[in-house]
């Protein structure tokens, strides 16, 4: 097979690295850079090294945030009696996106999963104990996905967290809006019905 | 809508001028490369700029190449007799893929489309023409995609040079190998029927 030049060679192996980039959207990819400017380039490149520099854990909840607290924690509007504990940064933005919750965040950074080696120890659990103690925290709503994983660590969490006093919540189980019976998983509709509610 | 730190709503932003790249992939591709390695961040950037800086036009026939002549110029085994004009690098590639085509080749950097604004004058027509005098060429296959705008730039380019004694040829129009004549496009089929040819 016939090969480019080294450094596009080079870099559609790198392009590749990517999620969902094969050999083929590697190139695709690898000839738009080299048809576009300069300058895009350059603004791409710095973005990608900067976001490595500059990204860091906010000390208190483990959200994004560039040093020091996250845009949140720092936001003294929010409501301090609230603690909703998520998995991920993405989760927790997917929680923001709803504009319903007014509270703060505690920022797991993944869910206890023994086949990939991951268990309670390696979870910000242990500053999650801590802000229990030091903060007004009322309410803990405990937000991680309604799957295996998702569920253990909640149930492990209520297990160390239910004898202090605090109210512990989960996120409704049930239909999601606009959703068609006839193609619902039969857990979720299983949930959905012991879950129903009165009119 | 919440925003993510500075930093990664910017790489988000410029993930989007890649093409096929939309909001969704762009954010899945910024929370790879936050997840990335540094070294592995580093070599991918480097990669990008590199190919900028590093790529150039053969100064012979307007291959990819990497200062100077490109590699089939430089090739002393290739076939200096013949000729293959193509539209772009990555035809050329494919040609090259085919392992059948043993010359030279010629890349136009296009094709004439007035409704694009690329006129003959746009393309390395004159590059060719000066080689056709200077290099020891006897036959021209003008290779340029069987559509519109590549049927009028393989004729352009013929009117041209039809009279300087040289061979020139279109590659085959037919079906393609693995084709269903059920689904095959009706040009296709009337042009695959008037090239036909005896067993």
């Amino acid at each position: 097979m016939a090969k480019y030049p080294a450094s596009l060679e080079r870099l559609i192996y790198e392009l590749q690295f990517l999620p969902t980039v094969g050999p083929k959207s590697a190139s695709r990819l690898a000839f738009y850079l080299l048809g576009a400017s300069d300058e895009r380039v350059r603004a791409l490149t710095q973005a990608m090294l900067d976001v490595k520099a500059r990204l860091t854990s906010c000390s208190r909840c483990g959200n994004l945030a560039e040093g020091g607290l996250c845009e949140i924690c720092r936001d003294p509007r929010r409501n301090a009696k609230l603690l909703c504990v998520v998995a991920t940064a993405r989760d927790l933005m997917a929680m923001e996106g709803a504009g319903e919750y007014k509270g703060l965040y505690h920022v797991l950074g993944g869910l206890i999963s023994p086949l990939d080696g991951i268990g309670p120890d390696q979870l910000n659990i242990d500053s999650l104990l801590a802000r229990l103690q030091q903060e007004p925290i009322e309410e803990v709503i405990l937000s991680t996905n309604p799957t295996v994983s998702g569920e253990a660590t909640a149930l492990y969490i209520n297990n160390i967290i239910k004898d202090k006093g605090l109210t512990v919540t989960r996120l409704a189980s049930g239909l999601p809006i606009g959703a068609d019976l006839e193609y619902t998983d039969p857990m979720t509709i299983s949930r959905a019905f012991s879950n129903r509610r009165p009119i």
